[in-house]
C-alpha cells in the first residue's frame, strides 16, 4: 500500500500573480495499491459526495497519465482518498489531487521519474505553475515558467510565520476568476507590483516582516477579484486591526489569508466572532508551513 | 574637510524594472569645507568640461536642499568634485551627486538627519528611488514607495558575482528613454515580469545563480529601449556565448552589463576585440558591488 499526504498551497501571493505560492499543513492522504482488475475508489472528508469515483477522478487520471509514460500498466487499482483540503476555496484542491496522484502512481510504478520530472508533468496537468510547485516542493516558493519549462526557488521563510486562513462557504470557479482580470494593465501597476514582489521575496528571505503590509499589496488581480468575494473589505481591514503583517486572497479566492507573526489564536477568536453575523458561514483556522510538500509515507 | 565617496548604480535590473538596483564599485568623489565666503567649485575627472561650477552645480543644490531643511547656514562652500562615475550612460551619475552631495552636507552641519531620512530627500529630488536606494545604502536593493516613503531591502548577493559594465560613447536621454516604453501592457508581460522578478531575487539570496538567464530577462522596459542602443542584440548574444549569466540594460542605458561568476578576465578580454569593430567606441571593464553605499570618510 502506497500512503502520500499532499499539502493545501496558496498561490498568487499579493502582488506574486501566477508566481508566489505557500503550502500549508492541511493536507488530503492518498492510498493506492494494485489489484487484480478493475478499480475501486473510496473518498472521504472535504464534501466526499462530490467527488467522481470512477476513471474521471482527477486523482486516478493524474495517476494514469504516470502510468502512461512510465510504460506501466497494473492489472487494476484500489484507491482511498480522505480530503482535508476543502474544495473550490482557492487552497489548490485540484492541484493537490494531480500532484497526490502522479506521486503515488510514480512509487506504485517503481519511482521511474524525480520530483522534477514529476512536477513537469503536473504543471502540464494543472495548466500552472502557481499551485502544483509548492504543492510538491513545500515551504514558500517563487516560480516562472520558460519554454513550458517550470524554473523555482524555494523560500526559507522567517520563524513565526503562520496564516490565520478564512474560508467562506462559498465557490468561485476558477475560470471566471480568470475572466475578471483585464488583459490589458496601466505600466503603473505593472510597475506597483514588480516592486512590492520584489520587496516581499526580499523581505520573507531576510525576516523583514514588518513590511509585508506594503509589500502583500496587489493592483492586478484583487481589486477586481474582490467583486467576487463577500465582505472582503470587511475582513482585510478588520485583519489589519487585529495585527496582521499582510492580507491576501487565496488563489483565485474566496479564501482570505492573513499573515501572522504572533497572537494566533486571539486573531482566529476575534475573528470567528466578526464573521459570525455574515449572512454565509466562515470558518477561521490558523495554518503553518507545510515545508516538505507531497510525500510518500 | 568633509569627504565623502558615492558609488555609481545600476537600476532597473532585468525584469526589476523600478525597483532593483545595485551599487558599483566606480566612484565619485566629494570634498567640501566650509569657507568664510562665496561658492567655489572645482571639478575634475569623467567629462569635467560639462559640469557647471556655479549655484546650478547638482552636488550643490543637494547640499543646499540639506542645509535648508536643516537651517544650516554655512558662510560659504568650497566643494572639490573628482567624477569616476561617466555622465548620461545609465549608472546614476545624477543619483550619485543627489546622494554625495546630501551626505556631504550632512556631515558638514553635524549629522542633524539619520540615512532614511537622508534618502528620502533624496529619492524626492530624483524622483525614483531606482539609483538613489542602492546609492545610499550600497549592496542590490529591492525597493518599492508607498505613500511617498521608500520601502527597500538589501539582498545580500551570491559570492563571486561581478559585472562586466560595457559603457558605449553615445548618450541616452532619460526623459526619452522613459517615454519609448508604452504606458499600457498586456497583462502576459506583467506576469512575465513579476514571476522572473521574484525568481531573481531568490535566486540572488539563495545563490541559485543558474536561474539567473533567465530570471534576468524582462518584457516591459528593455524591448523598447534597446532600439536607442547600438548593437545591443549582438552585445548580449556575445555575452552570453561567453559565459555570462545574465545580461540586463543599466537603468536606461546605453550601458549594458552582463552578469558573471567567473572568467572575468577572458570576458573582458574577448569582448574588447568585438567591440571594437563597431563605429563608437566602448568601454569594458569589471566592476564589483559596492557594499557599503554612500560614507563619510
Amino acid at each position: 500500500m502506497i500512503k502520500v499526504r499532499v499539502p493545501a498551497t496558496a498561490a498568487n501571493i499579493g502582488p506574486g500573480f501566477d508566481c508566489l505560492g505557500v503550502a500549508l499543513n492541511i493536507y488530503n492522504d492518498i492510498e493506492v495499491e494494485e489489484c487484480n482488475e478493475g478499480l475501486s475508489i473510496n473518498i472521504s472528508g472535504e464534501r466526499c459526495g462530490d467527488v467522481p469515483v470512477d476513471e474521471t477522478n482527477l486523482v486516478y487520471r493524474s495517476m494514469k497519465k504516470v502510468f502512461d509514460v512510465a510504460g506501466f500498466s497494473p492489472k487494476g487499482i484500489r484507491l482511498n482518498q480522505k480530503n482535508g483540503i476543502p474544495i473550490t476555496r482557492g487552497l489548490g484542491s485540484s492541484a493537490a489531487c494531480i500532484v497526490g496522484g502522479m506521486t503515488a502512481a510514480n512509487a506504485l510504478a517503481g519511482f521511474p521519474f524525480d520530483k522534477n520530472e514529476l512536477m513537469k508533468m503536473a504543471v502540464e496537468a494543472d495548466g500552472h505553475p502557481d499551485n502544483v510547485v509548492p504543492a510538491m516542493m513545500g515551504g514558500m516558493t517563487a516560480a516562472c515558467m520558460e519554454d513550458g519549462e517550470v524554473l523555482y526557488v524555494k523560500i526559507q521563510p522567517p520563524e513565526g510565520i503562520k496564516f490565520a486562513v478564512m474560508i467562506p462557504d462559498i465557490m468561485v470557479k476558477t475560470a471566471k476568476a480568470r475572466k475578471i482580470i483585464p488583459r490589458t494593465i496601466p505600466l503603473e501597476d505593472a510597475v506597483f507590483n514588480i516592486g512590492r514582489t520584489a520587496v516581499l521575496v526580499a523581505s520573507f528571505l531576510t525576516g523583514s516582516t514588518d513590511n509585508l503590509m506594503t509589500a502583500t499589496q496587489d493592483r492586478i488581480h484583487q481589486p477586481y477579484r474582490k467583486a467576487l468575494i463577500p465582505h472582503w473589505d470587511e475582513v482585510y481591514s478588520y485583519s489589519r486591526e487585529l495585527g496582521a503583517k499582510g492580507v491576501f486572497l487565496s488563489g483565485s479566492g474566496p479564501t482570505i489569508i492573513a499573515i501572522l507573526d504572533k497572537g494566533y489564536s486571539h486573531f482566529v477568536q476575534q475573528m470567528k466572532v466578526f464573521v459570525s453575523s455574515f449572512e454565509e458561514h466562515w470558518e477561521v483556522r490558523i495554518a503553518d508551513f507545510c515545508h516538505h510538500g507531497a510525500v510518500t509515507c
